[in-house]
This record gives C-alpha cells, structure tokens and sequence, in this order.
C-alpha cells in the first residue's frame, strides 16, 4: 500500500511506530492504525481528530480519545514497566497542559507511572517551592513552558536526575510560535536539561520513558 | 560642525546627551564630548576607547575611565538626587558584569544610589532567595543576563517595584547573540517587567533613574 | 484542581494574577476567574472572548466586558491611588486603538488616571506637537505604535518622564507581525524608553501603573 | 579579461557602470576602474580600499579618494546637470555620516547640487525643525538613519517631494547589522518613503540624481 | 473622536491621508472615509471590504469599489496633472495584478497617465523585450513582482528613468511571505531601483505619482 | 487579455508554460489553461482547486484532475520520452505523498517512465535499504522529506546519479513552515544533491525530466 | 567578591559548578577555578584558553589542559561511577570532533566510560553501519554532527536507548552557524531523541552522565 | 585513526571523497588527502590554505593549488570523460568568480570540459544575450550569482538544459551572507532550476558532472 509500517520499530526502539496523523487523511490515519492496533496492546496516534477515533472504534473496543491532548490510542497491557519510578510532568501554565497531557499520556501508554505538577510557573515561585520535593524524588522530569520558558532552567537547577523541556507555542506577540522558549531552554545555564521540539509533548514523554526504563 | 550636539536636552529629558563612541572616530567623539564637558558637570560617552579618555584627560582632569564598561565620564557634582531610594543592579553571571556596570555607573552619575547583586542567575536558586530582602527594598531592579535570561521573569515575580531588564549577548550557540535572551525577556509571564536592547546598559540605568526620580 | 492560583500575589506584587484567556477554554478562564472575584474586587482576564464574560454575569453581577481590548473585568474599587497623576496612553494610528485601550484600562482598574491621545503618528507631526504640553505633563507614557514604531523615539525626545514602548502588530508586508515596531523600539535613539512584548497593552499598563505609584 | 565591463551602461541607464571594490582584487578593481577612467571623465569605484586609489594615481592624475566614504573617484566635467535644484542628504547621527557621504558624493559627480543636513534624529527634534523649510525647499531628500530609522517616517510627513531611505547598520543588539532600521523604513507610515539596501548611500544618490534629472 | 485625520495633509504634502482600512472596523473606516470624501474631490481607502463601500455608496454618489485591489474610493477630478508623462506598471505574473492595480489606481486618482504592461515576467524574457519601447518611454517604471524579484534589476539595467520595486507575497515554500522578493529587490545590481514594503501597491503609486510631478 | 501567456515556452525549454492556479481567479486559470490546452496535447497546471477543472471538462473531454496533487492536466501524447529510464521518486513519510505525487505526475506527464517508493525514511532504515537496488538502477532520484529532511543525504550516499530533494512543510514546531527540511538539504554532506523550493513538487518533477532526457 | 560560587551545587544536581571561561577574563577564570579546585578533585573549565591553565599549573599540579576541547580541567578522583555502561559518542565528520571531545572528556571526569566512534557520517551510511552492533549496546548515545545533521535521526533509529544530540556550526553558507543542524535534530523523526545547543559538547556529555547513572 | 576515509566512495558515487579542509586542522587535512592521493590519480581538497598545498607538495610532486577558489588537487588523469558535451560556467559578477572556478575546477578534474561565461549579470542583459548560443549549446549551466540572484531566472527561461544555480554571499547589507541570492534562486519562476548551498560551488560542479555523464 501507500505506507510502509515500521514492523519492527517495537523490536529495534522498543515501542511500535507512533503515528503522527496531522498530515495525513482520515483514512490514511486509520488504516496506518488498524495495522498496528491489530499487532500490538499499546498503541498511539498524535494529533488526531475524533473522527479518526470514531471510525476507528466500531472494530477495536479498546480504543480512546483524549480531547485535551487530541490522542487516540490502545492501551489495553497496562502492566508497570518501570516499578515505582514516577516521571514528574511539570507545566508553567495551564494554557500548556494539552501539551503536557500529550507527554503524561505517551509515558503512562508506555508503561510509565507519571505525577502532574500543573501550573507552577517562576513568576510565583512559591508554587514551585512547595512542590520541590516531589521534584526531586521523581526520576526524570519533563518541564512544559511557553513565553520565556524559564521554568525548565529553574527545575535543572533544583535536581539531579533528567530534565526533558518541552517549549510550547503558548505567548503572543515574540514568542514565535514558540521561538522564545525553544531558544531559552536551548540556553538554559543550568546542565541536565535537553529540549525537544515545540509543543512536542509526545517526544518528551517517549524520551522520558526510554530514561526511565534504564538500570 | 559635523554634529549637532543637542544642547536642550538636559532641560527637555533631564540629562545632557550621552555620546554613543562606537560609531565615531576618536577624533569626533573627543570633540563633541568636550564641548559636553564644558558645558555640564557630569557627562557620559559610552563604548569609548581607552584612547578617548587619553585625549580628554589634559584638558579635563576630572575626566575618568573605567576599563570594564568602557565608559570615559566626568562626575563632578556627586549631590545625591534620589535620598536614600536605591537602584539594584542584578546578574545571572560573571560574564553579564560589564554591561551591569554600565548600567550602574550610568544611574550613579546621574544622581542615584546603586546596590551591586552579582551572580545570582537561576541554576542555583538559593543564591537570589539569600538576596530576596534587599532585592525587595530596592526602589527599581535591573536584571542583567544573558543566555536564557530567566532571571528577570523570577525576580519580577518577587517586587512589587519596576524591574528593568537588559538582554546580554552573553552564551553561544543557539543565542543567536542575545536574541534568546531578548526574547524571554519580552515574553516574561511576570508583570511589571520592560526590556530594554541587547548589552543596552546604559539604557537600562537611564530608564532606572528617570524612575527613581519620581515622586 | 487544574490550575494554582497564584493567591498570594496581591500580596508580594501588588496586584491580583491577572488571567490571560487566550490559551485557554471557556471553562478554565470562569474558574479561575471566577476564584479571583470571590476574593478580590479588582479582577481582570484579558483577551477574553465575550462567552467568558456571559457565563460570569449571573455570578457576578459587577462584571464587565470591553469589546475594543476583549477584557473582562470586576472594577468596584475605585479608590483612585495615585492622586492626580496622569498616565498617558498615546497611539500613533486609530488601528492601534485596541491595544492601547487594553493598556488604558489596566491602568485604571489598578487605580490610576488615564489620558487618552490617539492618532497622533509622525507622518502628521503637528498632530503630536498640538498635544505636547499634556504629554509632558503626564507622569508617564504609554506609546503605541506599529508599522515603523518611530513614534515612541519622538514622545521619548520630549519628555523626561519614563516612556513605556508597545510595538503593535499592525501594518503589513515586511512588518512581520509586528517585528518592524519591536526593533525599532528597542533600538530608540531616546533614552528613557522601555518595551514590552508585542501587542501586549496589558504589559505596558501593569508597568505604567507600578511606576506611577512610586513616591 | 575576466570581466565584461559593460560600456554601453551610460548610454542605457545614464551614468557609466560604478565599480563595487570590496568583492574584487586591488588588481581586479584597478583594472576595471582604469578601462572606465579612459574612457569617461566621471568614474566612481565604491568601497575602495586607498591602496586602490594608490595604484591609480600614477595613470590618472585627476583620480581622487574620499576616507570617510571609501570612494575612489574621476570627477572632472563639474557641470551642473540640475540647475538649482538640490537634493538634500540628512543624517540622524554623525555616526551615520560615512553613508551620507557616499550618496552626497555620488549625487554630486553625477551633475547634482547637494545639501548636508546632518546629526538631526529624532531624539532632538528641534534640530530637525530649524531645517524643515531647507528641508521643503529641497527637490529630493535622502535621509540616512540607523537605530530606529524614524527619521525617514518624520522628514516624509513634512514634504511633497520624494524621500530616499538609507537604513544604516550603525546601532547594536537587536539592530541586527541594520534589520531594525529597514524594516522601520519599509513600514513607514508617510507615503513618498522608497528604500535602498542597508548601507547602500551610493544607491540612494543615484536614485535621487535621476530623480532630480527629471523635468 | 477616536481618530485625528490630518487635515493638512494635503497642503502639507500634495494630497489628503489615504486611509488603510484593514486594520479598522467598518463603522471605523466609514466615518474616516465620509469626513475626507465631504472635503476633497479625490479620496482613497486601502484594503476595504466590499461593505465599506456599500455603507458610503448611499451618501456619496461617486464612490467606487475596485475587487480586484480592493481599493474604494471617490475620483471626482479628473484634471490630468502631469500631462502626457506616462507611469508604467509592469508585473511578472498575472498572480501579481491585484497589487499592480492598488498601484495604477492610486496613480491615476492623484492625477497621472498610467500604462499596465502584465504578466512580462524573466522566464519568458523575450515578452519583456517586446515592451522594451514602452518600457524606455515611461517616466516612472513600477515594478511588481513575487517569487525570485528579478524584473526589478531587469528592467532597472534597461532604463535610465527611475524604477520603484514592490516586492509581492505571491509564490510559495521559500518565499516566506514575500521575503524572497523583498531581499532581492533590495539587492538590485541595477541602481535606480528602490523599494516599498511587500505588496505595497499604494506606496508604489503615491511615490511614483510624486516623482512624476517634478519639473 | 491580461496574461501574456509564453507560447514560445516548448520551443524554448522543451515544455508549454505551467499554470500556477494558486494565485490566480478560477476564471483567469480557466483562460489561460483553456488556451493552451487548445495549442497542445500535453498541459498542466498546479494548485488547481477542483473547480477549475469542473469547468474545463465540458470544453476538454480529456482532462483530468488529481486530489491529491491537486493537479488539472490534459495528456494525451503519452509517447515515452525517455525509454525505460526511470525516474524513482522516493518519500520519507506518507505525509509527503501529495507533493511526491505533483512531482511524479509532472515527470509522467513530460513523457518519463517513473516509480514510487514511498513511507521509506531514516527512523527505520532497513526500508530504505530493503529498495536499495531499485534506488541505484534509477536514472534519476527525486527525494522528498519534510522534518529533519534527512532522507537527502542517505540516498545522495547510495546513487552515483543526481538526486533531486523536495523539502516539505510536513511537520511541527520548529520546522518552521519547511524551513528545517530545506536548510537541512542544501547542507547536504553527500554531493550531486540539489534542492528546489519547499513543497515545489512540480519543480522536482520538471528538472528531473529534463536530466533525465539528456544523452 | 565578584563572583558567588555555587558551591552547593554538587550537593544539589551531582557535580559542582562547571566554569564557562570564554565570556570571563582569565584572572576571573583563575579565581573562579582555584576556588573549586581547592575544594573538589574533579572540577572542569570550558572554552578557556591555554593562558588559563598556565597560570592554575603552579597552583594546582594535577590541572590538565586539552587543546582540542579547550578545557582545563582537574581529574583526581577516577572511580568509575557507572560500571561498565558505556557512553557512546559518535560524530559525522572529523571537524566535529572538537565538540565531541569537550562531550566525551566531561563525561569522563564525571565518572563515566566512553567510548569514541568518529567520521560515520550518512554520505557513506556503510561506515556506521559497521559500528551498529557497538551503538546499540551503549547505554547512552552522544551524536555529534554539522550540516544537515541527519546523523541523529539515522542513530535514533538503531537503537532503544536515548540519543543526546549536539547540532554543530560545521558547514557554510546556509548552515547559518549551526542552525541547520540544530533545526533537522529537533525534528528528528526517530523518537528518544532530545537537543541540547550548538556546539555544547559539555551540556550533552552531562545531560549523558546523568542518564548513565540512574538504576 | 581520528578519520574513516569513505574509501568505497569512488565505486559507490562515481568519485573519492573530497575533502572540506575549512574545519579540519593542517595536519588533519594533509594525512586525509595523502591518504586519497595514494590511492586515486584525481582528487580534491576544498577551502584549503595554501599551507595544506606546501605539506602535501614534497611527496606529491603532482599536486596543485589555485589561489582564487583555495582548491588543493591531483589531477593526473586528464581522460576526458563526457565527450564534447560542455558544461558552461556563468556568473553575474567578477566578484563571484573565485566561487565559479570552484565550480568549474571541480568538473574538469571530473573529466568534463568547461566553458567559462564571466561578469554577464542582468543589470546588462546584453552581455548575457551576446552569449545566448552558447548557452543554448551547453549540456549543463551553472549560474554564479551574490545580490538578487536573477541570472538563474533569466537563464533557466532561455534553455532547455538544467541548470545548477549557486547563490553566493556577494553583496552587503541586506543580502545577509547570501540568503537573497539564495531565496532568489529557491524561488526561480523558470523551471528546469536547482540550488545548491550559499557559495557552495564545488557541489554545483559535482552536481553537473554527474548530470553530464548521463547517457
Ligand atoms: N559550556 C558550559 N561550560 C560551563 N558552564 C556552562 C556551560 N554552559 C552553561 N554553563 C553554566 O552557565 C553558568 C555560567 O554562569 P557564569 O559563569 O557565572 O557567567 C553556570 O551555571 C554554568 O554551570
Ligand atoms: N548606549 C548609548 N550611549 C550613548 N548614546 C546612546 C546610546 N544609545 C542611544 N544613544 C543615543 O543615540 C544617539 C546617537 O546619535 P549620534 O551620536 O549623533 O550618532 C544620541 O541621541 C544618543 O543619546
Ligand atoms: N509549481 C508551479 N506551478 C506552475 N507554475 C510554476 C510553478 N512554479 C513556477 N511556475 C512558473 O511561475 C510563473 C507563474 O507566473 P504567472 O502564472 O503568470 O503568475 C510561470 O512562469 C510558471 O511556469
Ligand atoms: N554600492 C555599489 N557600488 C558599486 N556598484 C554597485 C553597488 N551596488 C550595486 N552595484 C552594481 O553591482 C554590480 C557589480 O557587479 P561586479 O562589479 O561585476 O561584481 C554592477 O552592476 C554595479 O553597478
Ligand atoms: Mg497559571
Ligand atoms: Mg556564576
Ligand atoms: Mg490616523
Ligand atoms: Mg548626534
Ligand atoms: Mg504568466
Ligand atoms: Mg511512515
Ligand atoms: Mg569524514
Ligand atoms: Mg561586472
């Protein structure tokens, strides 16, 4: 057919091909799917519309929609993968948890445990302050922040462990489309800290996954 | 001459012109500054080389230099303008210190009290909170980093006072000379935060004692 | 829930967390707004769509909504706090409007004086010139512009009181969403002004208003 | 040779083909300029090293070179080719002056009377007024500004005859070698505004002599 | 009222304010639009909605709308003002006519003698050359074009008139909006060539209207 | 009429002029399409939307419409050009499909024998390497990548023939409208790779064909 | 003094402050670097210049210097940390290596192995795949490459453990100072993929370090 | 060693690898290239100073240099390999020479016969139409071209052969290292055009060596 599935995507990366459904056709998007949802327990596609879940659901029960995150996925083997390690999945805003559902969302399909630190942004550390603990006992850390994306060099600042940064297009005016944030976190003064691109939550879930998996 | 040296300005704006050295010959800065310096008793030339200071200090013994912010200036009537309200001056790093000075010579000049906060950049948090009390007693802050220039958007989000802040050309990479910097700062998610140009400290300590002059 | 209000920012910056609706659903910006009112009476959430405001109405009967500047706001204490002193808002074309009256607005709720000056570009300077007087006599300015932004250069030439420079995304071709205004704004030949991000009326006035009531 | 000079430009365009030297070998320049000096009295050579001006001096006794512009240049038929009507080149700064020179000189070997207006930006705007009337009577006004470039948008407001552009890359930070000024000017609100590329005096004397050349 | 329209204008420099109507409401631009239409004969607004027009059509008789520049305006003087000196405005594509025609119109409402000469463009040069009589004859060349830019330098290169470039957002992938066209035409190896802002057809016209009434 | 349509086109470059339909009126693509369908057998133009082509039909039996594409052609000489060399057009992802197709369609058109190898990027090389042999026997390699673009490079290393890449806008975030795929390429560390315009399929298509019939 | 040493660091995120030398004069260099020196065994300096270290060798015997990373560095303490899990760092081009080694030596002296894997870049795809078996057994991978950068995405593929890439300013023309390297790695269709700046070599050898070590 | 010399690259891509001397030390450069020259009879070394040449010198009594395009090279088999087919060289400028001979350098050693068309930029038409039938007798074109870039447009509308466009960095102001010359050519209305990287002439002259060998 017109695609050629990465079969072997699962036994080469771990996790079977994740399809990303923005560019392409609603039948495009659910044949791709159904391939691999008949192949494999977990499964994901990102940036989905409901119509894709809704054609999808009629012949796999399992399948869901989250609006927030605009996933559609099967997740029907939830066994724990990395025992009580918890990713910490922390946003500046709340206009970057859709975002930061998306990562949540990736790392727990992929067996993950994961904590939502929502909403705790540099400009009132306090809320940062009061969560630090939590921060530094998670395993990895993934940090969601638009406009000035500071809160990715904060949180490199407080931790030893992994930070994924994950800048958002969330901001008017010059923050690009993201700009701002990418270019901070790509300059974070603080080491520890990579960046995936913006707004992609699903990379920094799946990167956070595979470091959480280590031992 | 070749110059129209702005001889109201003091009356209009407060302070005689400021002469901006880099784009002139030694020769012209010399002569627009001296005809400054006889008129009025602090003067200011910014970006100056050490070889304009040469040529002024014979016939103005007042004339001084300082080698970190390249500014040659004369400062003779040293009356306190402002009472006791200060300036801080605060970096992220080391590095950012020569346009800091910039900015704290400039308010000093002109009138004002300047507090020295120095090295305080996010990636070690307790360093800025060991400040917090004197940071919030100042009367206006200017925040001075480079790199990601988070620092402005955390110290906003702990005054209730104007923050002036001052993109560096300070990291490398993807800093794109100052830009990530510029960038963070406009898009600070505190308010109370306005930007001035990149390494534009003489700006920032402008705009800081036009502010610490109003009552 | 979702979001941490930041409730202790009254106390530490001086005024409520304003919310920006833009990035958020309907619902998000009611809750959290609808917090902020419980609590205080000055509340403001700007670039609100007029269905935020219709579904605070019942609750709160003082809510207001402004269609120019798309803010929704609870104004009942209107306490002026910083006496007769006049913030300007000034604009250079009558497209800029929009913005500036998110600007003007914020001011006043956060209890200042406002005049308004509008379409008084430099492409008609006699326009500018006809109001000089009051520009001068305003304890600050808030300057408007797009397109070439040279307006907040002019303003910053005739007083010495601090200009707060807000480069707006109108204009068109090589304009770039309001790039042409933010670079020339920070490259002001005047001394005495500061930016703040693009089309950010919001920004400007917040700033305009802390350092009004500077005394 | 290696290069095809194109000797029938005069006849075709007005004035001979103007040699751009910062490209080319002394040797390339010298070679070019020499074929051009042979056969017309007025020659120019543009971003001209004195070394050139050096090995032409032997062969072409009328041969002259500017320092402050870099040209290198024959000018030896003086005769007016516009009568009385002047074209007036004004300046921001004195930093821009090296550009204006360029144009003033250009516009001056092609025929044309010109007028120097310098070191009147915006910052002072008086300066700028004490010549409007000069500044009217002018055919053609070339206006040379780094920075914020308004100077264009303010002299465009003040007459009915063309206005040449010229962003300079004088400024720093977030002028990014001349990007700000250009913009500025592209946007300008006044109409009767064209631009020429960043630095590029020769440029704006050339438009505005075959402007002046009409009737 | 909210708007300041510079009455002066006209006498100021040689025809009234143009209003641009994209970014104003409609009741905006109407009422704008009414005041100038009740003092002058002749009177342009830019980038108007077919509704502009039909709320002014039922007070002025004269009004007209043009679909394709999306120009309306009142031409109710005709008095050709520059005799039989002819403005040419050449275009590379048909894609390009809508911005060639806000800039005929333009130019002949302010009184000039306008020949279209489309679609010409350098892939097809010999269509170019076949003009190439008209071309040389024209007072003033306009020259709109997208993509690569290039007939600006080729026509510049054939004329000893001066031509005004105007960069269109006509193209796609790497024209980023018009950038590509924009740089080029600034880069012109042709000299008297200048620039307006992309898709500028107006600021064409004006200026070269201008320049056509010189004598 | 208002197109100058380049009948001299074949006989200059080998094939009539191609439409461009995204910026044109139905009615001037109709026109212009029309013309030339009737002077030859082989037409293409691009971009069209599905109304263009509904209104062709009547009058051209033989035309045809690709929705993926989004390409109206009429081709009825279907005489092979080029013998059985082939032209292998080669895509990263299935999201590259549509302009993968406007570029093979165009060969096809143009008389080239072509094949498909689709969905073959670098994240699961041993598809690419599985049409290894394919690759290396093809007389011509057009590659087709969005993202990171990568693809380029990989089969630039394989082939001793010239490979033509196709950056696409597919993506996010970052890849800023093509911008990644397309820098990405033209730094291409393997050689005999050169780069057309983002998402400019038909230009691919056509300089491929044209290779290809060279002997 | 000038400096506030993060002397808590190492307690905090794992090691202690890392120097960044180049935007420090070298007696602030020297001061900084004793000072840590005195207190810990490893301690590292970047991009600092010979004259760096020569004035810390008296000092500090066991202080080393690289030519090719430019770092100084102190490296007494050589307990492995990490077992025998490796750290792979792979580089596409011999004039990546610079940066590769500023990543390989500081993951060294943080306590881990590593293994150096240069010159495989995709032109000639054999080379790497002949290292395949070594790549997918490292427990990090560190991908190190220029230009295009495609080298990430290819490694990306090949393995179920993270991927660290470092985009490089090797290449010219439109590689914009690493921009088109650091553009492709961010939309790297492999996913476990994440970026740290142009050219930090030390930000990836940590971020490396720190994964290498969690179980 | 520290390199993998690509020894398969000869069979595999139809010559050795060439060697990018800018980013690899003198020493580097000489084993990589002796390590070629032993092997091969042609090869290239590009971007090399002339110190790489004297090192190489003494053991390769063959090996020349070429100061204009900094080429190294062993070009003992002169056989030449495509016929009579000629590959023409064109640039607008003299000053896009040294690129040119990179070029055509390149694809002489690579057995083609080159035709060199030196300073017949657009500005002069004639002097590219004086070469027309030459031109139109080429198998290959590069065009060499800084500025707009136009020459690509123009001669891509004449031929019926590819044509290879090489944007240099020729220019100032805002031709930004070459970025217009390169959106010129990436935008180019003529089909049958393809681009290479900014100044990149070595991989125009692989690119239509390959292209020439075709049969
Ligand atoms: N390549 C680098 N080398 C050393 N330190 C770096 C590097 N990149 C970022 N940093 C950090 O940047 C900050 C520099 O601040 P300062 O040295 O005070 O100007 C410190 O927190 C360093 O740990
Ligand atoms: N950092 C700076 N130092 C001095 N003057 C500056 C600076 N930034 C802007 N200016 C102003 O820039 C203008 C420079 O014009 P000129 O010195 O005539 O070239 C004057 O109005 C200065 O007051
Ligand atoms: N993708 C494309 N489809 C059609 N024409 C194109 C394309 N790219 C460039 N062109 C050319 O662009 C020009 C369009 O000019 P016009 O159609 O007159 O606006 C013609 O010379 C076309 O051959
Ligand atoms: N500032 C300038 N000085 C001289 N020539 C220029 C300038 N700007 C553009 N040109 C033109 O650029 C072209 C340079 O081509 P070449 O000298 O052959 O490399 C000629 O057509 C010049 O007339
Ligand atoms: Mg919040
Ligand atoms: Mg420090
Ligand atoms: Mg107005
Ligand atoms: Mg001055
Ligand atoms: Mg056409
Ligand atoms: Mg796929
Ligand atoms: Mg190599
Ligand atoms: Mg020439």
């Amino acid at each position: 057919g017109f695609a050629q599935i990465d079969l072997e995507r699962k036994e080469r990366c771990g996790f079977p091909e994740v399809v990303y459904c923005a560019g392409k056709t609603v039948g495009q998007s659910v044949r791709i799917l159904s391939a691999l949802m008949n192949k494999y327990t977990n499964v994901i596609g990102t940036r989905a519309s409901r119509e894709v879940y809704e054609k999808l659901a009629p012949d796999f029960p399992a399948v869901q929609y989250d609006d927030l995150s605009r996933m559609v996925y099967q997740f029907t083997d939830k066994t724990p993968i990395n025992g009580d390690r918890i990713i910490a999945v922390i946003t500046a805003g709340t206009s970057d948890i859709p975002i930061a559902e998306e990562a949540a969302l990736t790392a727990e399909i992929m067996g993950n445990k994961v904590q939502r630190i929502y909403d705790v942004g540099v400009a009132g550390l306090h809320r940062l302050l009061a969560h630090c603990e939590e921060i530094r006992k998670a395993n990895v850390n993934i940090v969601v922040a638009g406009m000035e994306g500071a809160l990715a060099s904060v949180v490199g600042g407080l931790v030893d462990k992994p930070v994924i940064a994950v800048p958002t297009s969330i901001g008017y005016g010059a923050n690009f489309h993201g700009l701002s944030a990418l270019l901070a976190m790509l300059n974070s003064c603080a080491s520890g800290v990579s960046v995936v691109n913006i707004d992609n939550g699903f990379g920094a879930g799946r990167m956070a996954g595979i470091i959480n998996g280590m031992r």
